[in-house]
């Protein structure tokens, strides 16, 4: 009798980790700076046994955020990241007041990462980290995201991508016409921007303290003073 | 035996419950146009019992969206509705090939719901629906929101919400400037904008086929006929 019993809890406890993936060796917390499974856009594990300067503080997402606070808290600009997209499944009520979503997926965005305004101009960028030495793989930018680009700037607006190179403490913004040309190249040829190239069309942003990531300064530089 | 068996196959499933939220009274599928408990900014239920033209097709986002859709696809404009911000807390990996979101939470937005551009502007707006016959609640926005429109305004950008009276089949158009000043009278007198209001400073929007909510129509009379 206690040997069906058994079996008969496990499964009903097997019925309950299969419908609600509540397994142990299936479920993991996220935490910031932790990868997503298979969300498209999410950056690559950054190794944590480095520690020089140049490679502190170089979460890019997290510094461009901390610049868009300072900018709006100033009254700059007001230039926000966008939320990642997620298709809802399935929502528990288990207290009126609080909503807890427990089936849901990563879309991929239709659009770039950030958006905003700056001078009464429209900014429209998408920001990439890489871990390459040399080039920026171009595989990291959706077509629609480049596509998107180019209409923005075709309409008037400030299109670019700001790049990381993280083993190199260096963080470029690339015009979106260069971005759009680059991958056409790719068609045919090489399938990655080369440093050299964000070093000879691109505009190095440099780090600070109070503004981490002054990304306006060079927008400033490059987009109003023709 | 039998007896002490049943409640610890009892205690053990209920258990499961409170961990999972599996019971089935608790959990619900969502389907686009249910209700989402407790997101902020989700529209109010809406009556099916009602099918006169007027309210046939009010979804005011669909239509937003289609009419969104159309603009992209014919190089008029890109504006896009931002996604829900939601805080993910687990991420469960049944399969490599699609992470599966098993607790997240709905936040609050930090700005509006749509923004984009057209014709070199920056556009940013927000879009609520009422079933009130005689005037719009300013409880349905955000004091943030009213103060992120004014500033994008102060910044030469474009900001206005779009209000649909569901009952009465009437979308309006109403310039941010209006909505600050309706929410600061809001402190000391009336908590509602008026129909009459909207009908006297905002601009009707008109319904259409192809172009269902064909706004940047009106966006054209007000902001580019100066």
């Amino acid at each position: 009798m206690q040997k069906i019993v058994l079996i008969f809890l496990m499964k009903t406890l097997s019925l309950f980790q299969i419908k609600d993936g509540a397994n142990k060796g299936f479920c993991d917390t996220i935490e910031p700076g932790d990868i997503m499974i298979n969300y498209p856009l999410k950056r690559p594990p950054q190794k944590t046994t480095s520690s020089s300067v140049a490679n502190r503080g170089m979460d890019l997402e997290e510094a461009i955020n901390q610049t868009n606070d300072h900018y709006v808290a100033n009254d700059i600009a007001y230039i926000y990241k966008k939320p990642i997209p997620i298709q809802v499944v399935k929502v528990d009520y288990e207290r009126r007041s609080a909503a807890r979503i427990s089936e849901a997926y990563y879309k991929i965005p239709s659009t770039t990462d950030y958006n905003g305004l700056y001078k009464g101009k429209y900014i429209d960028f998408e920001a990439k980290e890489t871990q390459n030495k040399t080039s920026f793989p171009l595989k990291n930018i959706h077509e629609h995201q480049v596509l998107h680009l180019d209409h923005i700037a075709k309409h008037g607006g400030i299109g670019f991508i700001i790049v990381a190179f993280t083993k190199l403490g260096k963080v470029f913004l690339l015009d979106s016409q260069y971005v759009k040309a680059f991958y056409d190249r790719a068609v045919e040829g090489r399938k990655s921007i080369e440093l050299s190239e964000f070093e000879a069309l691109g505009h190095l942003i440099p780090e600070g303290y109070v503004k981490r990531l002054d990304y306006l300064k060079i927008v400033d530089t490059v987009y109003f003073q023709k």
